[in-house]
């Protein structure tokens, strides 16, 4: 089945104009002024709105195990919700367990994704070393199509990379052609911090937001960024949450470093006074890491995002019931961090960026799509209109509106932290891989029907990081 | 005559991909696998060479009357050797004489260039203000596609804008969609330092960057920005070339600012040592404003142009022999200011920029071409290689090498800032509205074939200014 | 009369110890452990609190002809009002209108002066240029103690200073050995957005704001130092209130540049919600220029003071009653702008800044004493405990309380920005030139007593300006 | 013997006033005009010259066992050098081995120190963490006058901290009263780039600063000013050599966070050429850590002396000949790292920082020694010239010269790192403890003259601190 829109405005990272988009065979085949199609076509009326590419959240979470629970959003479930939002693809994240073969982690992950309704791809996390995840890197990298590796620098004692394995593993990385990512907060101070609040009897979720200062994510996230600067690897923050981690990429990325920096739709629009409401499991619903954090980080955030030093928004969606958080009733260190978004992402955006003017329809899309494409080199596969392009393609109805809540939404969750925002600009049909699954409120999502995303390496980036480093290879001087 | 170009790799802003390109009637009309074109259509073999848009070179002064003489590559030479160095497009300066009337001195532009080899467009400069200039803004923009006007902060007693001028301007500017440039240096700081240097006995061209430091062109280029953040409107610095300068671009970018910097070739590539040359005429061939920097603040410019902070290259080019040079021989204050390179440009940055492995392949077109297109609103039509766009494109050969001289270039000037550097990247062809006019050497310009560009105001930046002003409007507090 | 004072404990800018003080003749005589003094000596028990150097307020304007009215407190009931708060001496400003001359304006203001109760000095404004102004500069310095120049940057058509008469008065100024100072804001976006509001039927106070946004101030704060960089001469910026000008004084100053910042007390407790105040007369009373600014900015200038890029505080004192503030009731650009404060700025800095862990103690005497006198050179004999300094001095008590209100306060004004603050931190004695003046709540302030303070030039400060000047002399170039 | 300094010019940090100074006991016990002095009082004429506060010098390593070997200036000889360069007072640092108890090594040095000529003081480093040390830093602080404690972030496998131990160590430290200081450079980075420059057969001299670029250290001493910041415990940071390390002191006092930075007079003014000389001996003799950098950073590093961002000036003195330095012949992470330098240390700082304008001569006497007695306690007892102040001065001849050389320094070392370098401006006389050792180049250093000097905690800086953390303690929310 073929499927022509009609009567739309094309909206790219750099261009707009009027156009019909024709996709046959789950691929853009033509752009243009009144295009002939076949009859049985399937007409899309795109009159008034916008054609952009799909979105991609390069960071989800879906039926992750995780501090003794698993996330309740699938991947069936997850990817659904995401496309009944306009997102066609996400990347999400294989975690091994400390000693655990990172190979055997992605077959795990590749099988519990098996059921995802839209196209889906992972980053790997590397939460030990040894010579076997040296070597699986390798394999992962030249056999899987990862071209990504994620590090948490929190999370002590379980998790957790330390320096040493930083070090290793950028290096690895940019012998494969791969970027590193880093979740940024330091560890040992969270550690102490939660230690010191539990101690004075701050047992309550407002001791997540106090063992989590933004001092600690800048701290990380700098760590991070100066040894990718020594490595001579590109680097990407995922969730910058706050001025002092935004400071460092933004130094970094001054200087000419490659320096990539993610932040979350929640973070820019929700703010820590969530944490001290009375109500605690509303508080506890809202326990995610980082924090939110308060509203000066979130207008510093939003300029981070018009300055292009941030490329990317995502949910980091990790979906954890009220049966679920109430694990850390009594010790807030014990609930499970996580919320949802992935079906919300690119609406609230819009709402919070392009209605008040902060961003232009062209940013819009690169933001939610095209950037992430490029960084994890997908593009133009995904993250583009463009002839030969998957036809990841989203309608979006700027005077559309929905009123967000947890009663309405496709996500498996109890909770919707945008819960009661009304916002303008929604999409109208999705298409993923050339089929139609979204239309007018309207979720056709098959399960099973969305399909891996092998990622090369050697991302364009890594031409000139190649060159630089021929050119100024250490020599010895001789002696006498 | 139709030209299809075969067997080369395309590279835009964003994109690298092996395609045939077909051109027919000025035009770019194909672009794919193996076209099927006219037996007729010339062909050039492009194998192990990339195919890139032809280069914008947003600041040039043709036949400028200045400081008592005219430079001496008129729009004819000029374009002409700019098309021997891959640049297509040129995009240079009304410049009204104080009093004069704005329409008066844009119909002499034209009249002067309307002999050029390529095509070319105008920015116009504020040179004075009263209610005519405001008027004439107006019909430059709606009238004759003029969509950015120049301020000069220098050239005190000349063509000097003040204060209360930047603010009038940039006001009309942003009602009119037009984008205020700027050459920031403080002239009055200059004045003093030109008297106090004088009086000092210092009045070889040593005297000319000891009139002009760093902080002089930084001050002015923060007081330029901070103007245009208060009255809303996006701003260009032309010519930035020092770190003081960068850095106030930087800083207002990074908190989400639509500043836009250009940096020269000249100051990219030469230090100011050549001002303390025993040699004065060679020291005086050197004179341009602002100067040539030492080399930290080379090594700035580059970061800046790595990080994006600075997005478009230029040259400046203005052309004085030594015979006009030497009406400065006793008094550096009256040496015609400028200097040649719209010829070298994209070889230059080629070899310092992509060959370091300072620049990707897709960094350099955008610096180089595509970054002007999109500011100035000539995008796509120019910059980009896509069905559609004129067809000025260039065949760029990476192994290609030039050792630049006075002697053999096309520039029509008895000097070259760049004599002896050897190069490696240089154009094998130029096409100019799809006429071939540089192949192999050999060069094809025709005086007069060259279009004036009409440039559209409300370039898309705008978009979000006008929406951002909306909702931030002021309202009266109701006493009682 | 001598007065010795027992059992406090000294506290200096850098030391803090236990001794009694001495005073004869208006000097401190001795410091040390149990003082043998005559008998007839008053003695003041200190037990339980600090002895410190007398406020100096380096930021007056009493009894100001301005915007057509005079401001209230004279110069009597002005200094009178500052002893009672601390204060032992004010600098406050001769304002010659442009065209008049220096030395008769001088003159006038030592008239209006002569009957101050406290000691006094003046900075001289320089409102105009010409050649006399020049010579009368050297007079100032020279034979009349005068060791900085003001320039109002705003206040376009009345007192403001354009570019030309910065650059020379701050050449002259530098030769002279005085620093310059400046009202930093760019009268000329003062003036185009005022016309804007005023258009746009913005007439009441909360358009007192709109017209003087952060911006406007941070330009001119950084073209001022730029220039003064240029000039190789040190600068003082007057009432930084916002992050803009404090970030220019921030960079200049890493950068080792000799920039000095003074903040109000206003401005670091009050913010700009006063402006929107449904009463108008209300917010009409806290109209200055700059005004006062959101949280954010207090937040940023209090680190300002921490971090020591700003070293003083002062007023502005300069009082406009109800009445006379209501010549602006239909057009806010006719408010007379002023506040007061002289009195209170003492007890509110310590209350917010030493009770809460922002300022150590001999941070508090730097920031409200000892910095003004080194930076305007009256140092040590203001602005320290020292034998042989002048025995301005206050004893204070860290818990002694009061609640400032206009209905209490000795200030000739019938508002005060700080009512119904209540202030933990109170001076309990104030002494000046030896005599107590205030004791327990009682003022016994005397008309003339205080004695006009000649203030050298030629600070600590210029002999490292001079030494780097010769040293990088600029020198001419041999040609041949 | 008491003696009596006549017609000189005392200079302090922050005054500069002609006096006689006597001292007797070791004390200085009067400052003044013409002072009366017993007949028997040793005089020195001071005319034309400076009476100064004598050095000190706040990192020094004497007689250290270190990589195999043991510095070859003990106790004795290397204070004794320092006596004739007019420092009087050293602190330096006692190295517990991992496992080894505090309090073990605190008396071993103790032990080793009481030959010293002039005064010590000790900070005690933290390079292993269990509950005796937590017992031991109490021990040191409250009995034994230890206020500072040091933290190596590099040297992995041997005394580096991680970043679990600095949280202790931080927070323990807070408790205390005690600064806590780190050698910011990261470990792992560090190691791993020395495996690779082996691997890649860079054996020698050269390799050592390839193996610790800028970033190495910026990174490590952002981590410790964030977990300082996170700690609410003032941080100092030692032997800041490059840009990176001090633009993290600056962003961190420029938010008003207590961090303090110590600059070496090598890094001042020895720059990175040193280590390709082409004879591998004389690089050796260079090799410390940090490296000496390239001269855009010993620029940097002026400013930040200027600007006050960084505080002090020591040396690391920690001398090792030629035949220990052989160790290193063919791996240079084998080479001892050090070099010397107490008794150059005041000469080129005046001559390379007061000569060229950069450093008042307050600002010197500040830089080289009360800024150091501030931060560790030590002020007004050192680093003044004030009555009760331990009678440790020096008479400073501004017109006096030295050509340095180790064949005439008193340092016991065969090498001089400022070999061949003429100062203008050296001590003509050091008191310490109100003796007279070095009188117009002839040394009277006595073995064992030295004390130890305690120094309390609580520094007047933890007052701000500790009611800050009072001020913002966090607390439970109550939730139902």
């Amino acid at each position: 089945m073929s499927i022509i829109i009609r009567g739309g405005t094309v909206v790219t990272a750099d261009m707009t104009f009027a156009a019909d988009v024709y996709c046959d065979e789950g691929k853009i085949v033509a752009i243009g002024d009144n295009l002939d199609v076949p009859e049985n076509a399937e007409c899309i009326d795109a009159t008034g709105q916008y054609i952009i590419p799909g979105g991609i959240d390069p960071h989800t979470h879906m039926q992750l195990p995780f501090m003794g629970t698993v996330a309740s959003d699938d991947f069936y479930t997850g990817t659904a919700a995401g496309l009944a939002g306009g997102t066609t693809t996400i990347i999400d994240f294989v975690i091994p367990a400390p000693g655990q073969s990172l190979i055997e982690a992605f077959h795990q992950w590749q099988d519990w994704a098996s059921k995802s309704a839209a196209d889906y791809s992972f980053h790997v996390a590397i939460t030990w070393w040894d010579d076997s995840v040296y070597e699986d890197m390798g394999t992962l990298v030249n056999e899987y199509g990862v071209n990504s590796f994620k590090h948490f620098m929190a999370y002590k004692n379980a998790i957790m990379a330390d320096d040493e394995t930083l070090v290793k593993s950028f290096r690895r990385s940019m012998d494969l052609g791969a970027i590193p990512t880093v979740h940024a907060e330091n560890g040992e101070l969270v550690f102490q911090l939660q230690q010191e609040m539990l101690s004075q009897g701050i047992t309550g979720p407002e001791g997540h937001p106090l063992s989590r200062p933004p001092a600690v994510e800048g701290e990380a996230a700098n760590r991070a960024i100066r040894i990718a600067e020594v490595m001579n690897v590109p680097i990407y923050v995922v969730h910058v949450s706050c001025k002092e981690s935004l400071e460092a990429i933004t130094r970094a990325r001054n200087e000419g470093q490659l320096v990539y920096g993610e932040v979350l739709a929640g973070h820019l629009l929700v703010d820590d006074s969530v944490y001290r409401h009375p109500n605690s499991e509303f508080a506890a619903a809202h326990v995610m890491s980082p924090p939110f954090r308060s509203k000066d980080h979130q207008a510093a955030l939003w300029k981070g995002l018009q300055s292009g030093n941030l490329q990317t928004t995502a949910t980091d969606h990790c979906c954890f019931c009220a049966d679920q958080k109430a694990a850390g009733k009594d010790d807030f260190t014990k609930i499970p961090n996580g919320t949802a978004g992935v079906e919300d992402r690119l609406a609230v955006l819009w709402d919070a960026g392009v209605n008040t003017g902060r961003l232009t329809i062209n940013e819009f899309v690169a933001a939610t799509s095209t950037n992430a494409a490029k960084i994890f080199n997908l593009y133009p596969r995904k993250g583009s209109v463009s002839v030969g392009a998957d036809a990841d393609l989203v309608v979006w109805d700027p005077k559309g509106t929905r009123t967000i809540s947890a009663k309405t939404h496709h996500q498996n969750i109890d909770f919707n932290i945008f819960e009661g925002r009304t916002v303008t600009g929604i999409p109208s049909h999705t298409i993923s891989r050339g089929k139609l699954v979204w239309a007018n409120g309207v979720l056709n999502a098959v399960r099973g029907a969305g399909q891996y995303v092998e990622r090369p390496p050697f991302n364009p980036m890594f031409d000139a990081l190649t060159k630089h480093a021929e050119v100024n290879a250490p020599t010895a001087v001789n002696s006498d």
